[in-house]
């Protein structure tokens, strides 16, 4: 039997909540959190480490068979009242499953490959963007992504659920120079492919053969010019429409199925 | 000097709430509602017809040149409190602009042109979803856009923000049998493309040149096996990562992108 916590200031729901809604406790602690039974599944099925199980009893009666699987995962778990499952929650309406995760499972080995396909991500702010490039760069079989150090949190809820768990599985790294680690790899022979509207090759004209690396900038400005000055290439998404820009996640789903299949 | 409306009971301001939320209403009236300075302005720029504009004295003194401009463009204008703007509006922090707008204005042409290209959606039930898709086929340059009858509302608010003004630019249509008015543009000679995940080519190697419909299904289950029938051709987005299925406004950018430049 596991111990049960029924009161909202419990160290441990404090916790929680905590790395539900700071960037700054997720850091400090090198722990995140994840709501839902499929993201908790996930993370079990990736092997991430799980410092706690949270669970209220009504999912526990309608899911036995996740509550024992990630209940054997975790290294405690813990029957949790409804209220406070909906202190912790991120979303509207709470499947009563949550877990403490320990960061950084998935580093991207750094030095890159040459031949590897990645995608680079600069100052992306918004979390719903970032978890819908996380999980297209897994579904299209990207083989890592770096990150600015001003992107927005990889381990906010919001980008770990907009991923549908892709953060679990997608090696990445967070660079804490973007523009010098860019031009290194260029100096490396890897190739980097900087996305602007100006002074750029069509995308479907590119050679993409050799691999290399996409770059996507942030969601009003793109990419910033140093780093549009250290790319080896720049190419474009041609725009027959009016010039009204490509939402962020929109144009890196192009980018990277060019990156890709092109 | 436009009248001015103070109180949340006045016959418009619950005709806008209306529009903002009742699908019905806005079908039952042929109008919708469109709130924030730029999509405003946006209506009028694209000619739409605009019943009524509604302004609150700050947002009027903050911009009046928009102000202004719209006032020329409205039959009606109407300043507003603030906590008539409150009631009215559909986001967190409104801007004070609205306006109440006829439908209806940017009709695709039927029946569809040779040679052109164009996405048909069919059961998109997310309005987000099916803004961003609006938004990136207008930025691709797509002909325009075929709905089946239960997509979600197009003039729904989320949609016509999430859009950016595409909805009052782009041409579309919405089909009430839409298997049947794919099987007749098949019939007439124009390709259909169904991206489904079974039985498809690789999108890469298909031919678009003679231009045609690219058909994108709903979020959780694709199109329809009738719809799937009817198509003169399939297609597929190839996946390497895990059988994770693409967003669906991710994979409708990936699929029209090719559509227009593959």
């Amino acid at each position: 039997m596991s111990e049960k916590i029924s009161s909202k200031d419990n160290h441990l729901v404090k916790k929680m909540t905590k790395l539900m809604n700071s960037p700054k406790a997720r850091a400090e602690s090198g722990l995140f959190a994840a709501e839902g039974i499929r993201l908790c599944r996930d993370a079990v099925l990736s092997g991430a480490g799980i410092r706690c199980f949270f669970y209220t009893e009504t999912a526990a009666v309608r899911h036995p068979a996740e509550k024992a699987e990630i209940e054997v995962a975790a290294e405690n778990s813990f029957e949790i009242s409804e209220e406070v499952c909906r202190k912790i929650a991120d979303t509207q309406t709470p499947q009563g499953f949550f877990c403490m995760i320990e960061q950084g499972q998935m580093r991207l080995s750094d030095p890159l490959r040459k031949g590897c396909r990645y995608a680079a991500l600069e100052r992306i702010q918004d979390p719903s963007n970032l978890g819908t490039i996380l999980r297209t760069a897994e579904a299209l079989g990207v083989d890592g992504i770096l990150l600015s150090a001003d992107c927005c949190d990889i381990y906010s809820p919001k980008v770990v659920r907009g991923s549908m768990g892709a953060v679990f599985r997608l090696p990445f790294m967070i660079c804490d120079d973007f523009t010098a680690y860019i031009r290194q790899c260029g100096q490396c022979g890897i190739q980097t492919y900087a996305s602007t509207p100006r002074d750029a090759e069509d995308l479907q004209q590119c050679d993409f053969s050799n691999g290399g690396i996409m770059l996507i900038g942030n969601e009003g400005n793109g990419l910033c010019e140093e780093t549009l000055n250290v790319c080896t290439h720049r190419v474009r998404i041609p725009m027959k429409g009016r010039a009204e820009s490509l939402n962020a996640s929109a144009a890196a789903a192009i980018l990277m199925f060019q990156l890709m299949c092109g």
